[in-house]
């Protein structure tokens, strides 16, 4: 999305805003606005390196950068202590991708084609390892939940990083599968050439320059988050679970609903199932390592969080299942979102 | 269901009854017996319209009349204050859908038919939207019981009036969706000629009679539930998980059964599903409209509703991607069925 | 496994470690590795009897004797109060078969072979019934958790018997089906022929000598659970929910993963599901009945069994509605079992 590229002159204002101390609120959009486009220039940058490395080695690329903007933003939050916020953001980006991303996609892929199809193995295998995934992670905090309101925090951060490291484990041996075992699955046929418009040094300095760009402005974002909810009455919760995905998302977004307006749904849904994947078996764990840096942070995520991830991965497995979509289902899942949303918003 | 139709002599009883003051139970059992026959009645002129009005005027008035009388029988409940007695139908009207009717299709197809099929696709489209539906109405609910038990009122109160709107602007949308963008989908082959026994004017007399009838027997109806259920020990909220969905849908119920019966199972599954779709996305928003005019009814169903509806909603998404039913899963559905109204009598 | 009967070694020592009052820790230990081997000579006898009885009196025995292991072993728990240890045997059943079952099959098949199919149409039948007899059984306790927790006892234990009424009629119906009206469905290609290694004299010798065995050996267990878990700081429920099932299933699971190694994921996946279904509907109604005898035992299960059926339900029929396994799925099945079994053994 080159339009999105405008918003970067929201890099140097935000910036300025900084300096001059302009209120939370404000500075907290600045951010977020400036945020977007780096998050879009960091995914062009991966796509180019991808071009000069090779699939496997770009493939692994990919995977480990497409979640990074949000590890940032959760990685600044984390530092300042605002465990609500990560643990929100990681509930919310996984809500994000299959209620808004799959919605969205299937409404305006479904306004211009009557009835979308896409290959259901390739979903199934995601929608499965996704059921598993959110299912693993959510058991500890409902035990604690149901049971353990009184046990020792310390309990709870050992479990946490057990539960991290079988999470991380799982990933490299998703990437293993991926990459070696089964790498025909994820075989995507190329019907357009493709060329690199990049060289590859201007490609890794995009990366890097965008990294730490991103870095320094999720520093400024968090920095209003506290400020900024007790001015205008926002819970942090709501910040963590509904604004963070969207900001952190809005690039990889934008992707999966122009390529269901292409009728490629199989990009799309792959997009929102595999990118919640890897906040789950990826960004958490690697929070919950980092964590242990500043102060331990428990994987016990809070009811809200656990019913909304658990709804969402019912809904994912359903739509993958399906094989089919049109307007009327984005229609709905995006209603579930608003209800979500609002529901938050309120209580 | 010709049968039925000599219960219409429960109406001028009842009538009589309720003059004679006789006591509250037999006046709920009489004004019980005479729903059911008119409600028989209102299907039938509604299907005698639908032939003049032609196929798409036809589908709404079916689409909107076809749980009229639930709608009836709960806005008397509503307007004499029996908020549980509500809810609890709108609940027990979606699980005894699935579980009951489904089951007792199943069981009576499948004791002549060895194997039953139905065409998956038809209904994965509304087993889907009923999962999407469910999800939305349930989690404003899920989230008041997990975390907000000291909330004020008026913040239920705006949240579900917002929700009703949402699930009311889903049903229009998904109107326009099966009465124009996709009405091929649920285009029906007619086997038989159909052709209209009554002149359009005898139609709309018995529609409007027994839409009249139907209002004055509810009132009855729901006049003698609370001093019956003091009477005889029963709790107001079985009589409306249980019973008010038995009787407001028996006319229903006998249709998809008799569909069951001559191995059209596409059509009783898709009764069972898509009357649970209108109770959600019709009666349960109008109904929040109504309440307003009264004292406004919150959309928050209680624990043992949330775990009826969403085990329900399971078990239908499980039925319709299966694609075959027998004897056995009819029985296990109706075992269900059994076990959730032997609970809900005991506890 | 022939490898497995050399522990038959451990039944004379565990004789022998009663009388002279080992500690109670190495007595578990003991009783544990003889159980092993004698179930699995167990099921042997029962398959030779089999194979002179006739495919349908074979195949109730199969069913019946089955789960004998943990029947004895929950009966012995039964008489000796330990209620919490029988419960969570039952809930330990159902989540091993499918969790560490299912998962190391298709992990060891999986590393064999690239993709491993199996016919969805057979397991999608019994993953169906698993799902609502789950849905069953869980209901009374749901609802006694969500709101009646100041009921008397003597509610608690009426509906436990009906529920347990109900499934037990449920699996006399469904041997019904499955021996009349729907054998074809469960007849079992044999490509190699079947010969009786034994006289019938002998498998019945077997039979008897093995479940009498089984019997001593279980209550040996069973008397040092109290004493070991309170020496060495295990609770009760971690022994039910994670090592009875362990201990009761080897020989069963032993003969899972074979037939995964030999690429006949069918036999493995119905081996799982099937033995968590008869869990359900015959296991658990003849401890209800027995526990009559005794001390009434209630089906209510807690929170933690309640989480991991569902969850481990779900499971199966994502796993059964795929049709196809890989090793990455197997390593994510039993990373969940981990979790679960790591929850437990710190909460």
């Amino acid at each position: 999305m080159k339009i999105l590229r405008y918003l970067l002159i929201f890099v140097p204002i935000s910036i300025v805003g900084e300096f001059m101390q302009v209120s939370p609120t404000l500075m907290f959009v600045l951010a977020a606005l400036a945020i977007i486009p780096l998050a879009g220039m960091m995914g062009e940058a991966t796509e180019e390196i991808s071009y000069y490395s090779g699939p496997r080695i770009g493939g692994f690329l990919n995977a480990t950068f497409g979640n990074a903007t949000e590890l940032i933003i959760a990685f600044f939050a984390l530092k300042a202590g605002l465990f609500d916020v990560v643990k929100a953001s990681i509930a919310g980006s996984v809500i994000g991708n299959i209620l808004m991303v799959l919605g969205l996609s299937m409404l305006v892929g479904g306004i211009k084609y009557k009835t979308q199809s896409f290959n259901k193995k390739s979903t199934e295998v995601s929608s499965s390892m996704l059921l598993f995934a959110v299912i693993g992670l959510t058991i500890p905090a409902i035990f604690t939940h149901t049971v353990a309101a009184d046990l020792l925090n310390t309990r709870y951060e050992g479990l946490s990083v057990i539960v991290a490291v079988i999470m991380f484990g799982i990933y490299l041996l998703s990437l293993y599968f991926s990459f070696y075992t089964h790498k025909d699955i994820y075989a995507v046929e190329h019907d357009e050439e493709v060329t690199s418009k990049w060289s590859l040094k201007k490609a890794i300095g995009v990366l890097v320059g965008a990294t730490v760009l991103i870095g320094l402005e999720s520093e400024f974002f968090v920095g209003a988050v506290e400020p900024m909810t007790q001015a205008i009455g926002l819970s942090e919760f709501f910040v963590g679970i509904i604004l963070v995905p969207i900001i952190g998302n809005a690039a990889e977004h934008s992707t999966a609903i122009v390529m269901a307006y292409k009728n490629k749904m199989d990009v799309a849904v792959e997009i929102a199932i595999s990118s919640s994947l890897q906040i789950i078996l990826f960004v958490t764990p690697v929070l919950i390592f980092l964590s242990l840096l500043f102060t331990p942070m428990s994987i016990v995520f809070n009811e809200f969080e656990l019913v909304a991830l658990i709804f969402s991965v019912l809904i994912a497995n359903r739509v993958a299942g399906d094989g089919k979509s049109n307007w009327l289902e984005g229609v709905q899942l995006l209603a579930v979102y608003l209800i979500i949303a609002v529901s938050f918003f309120i209580l």
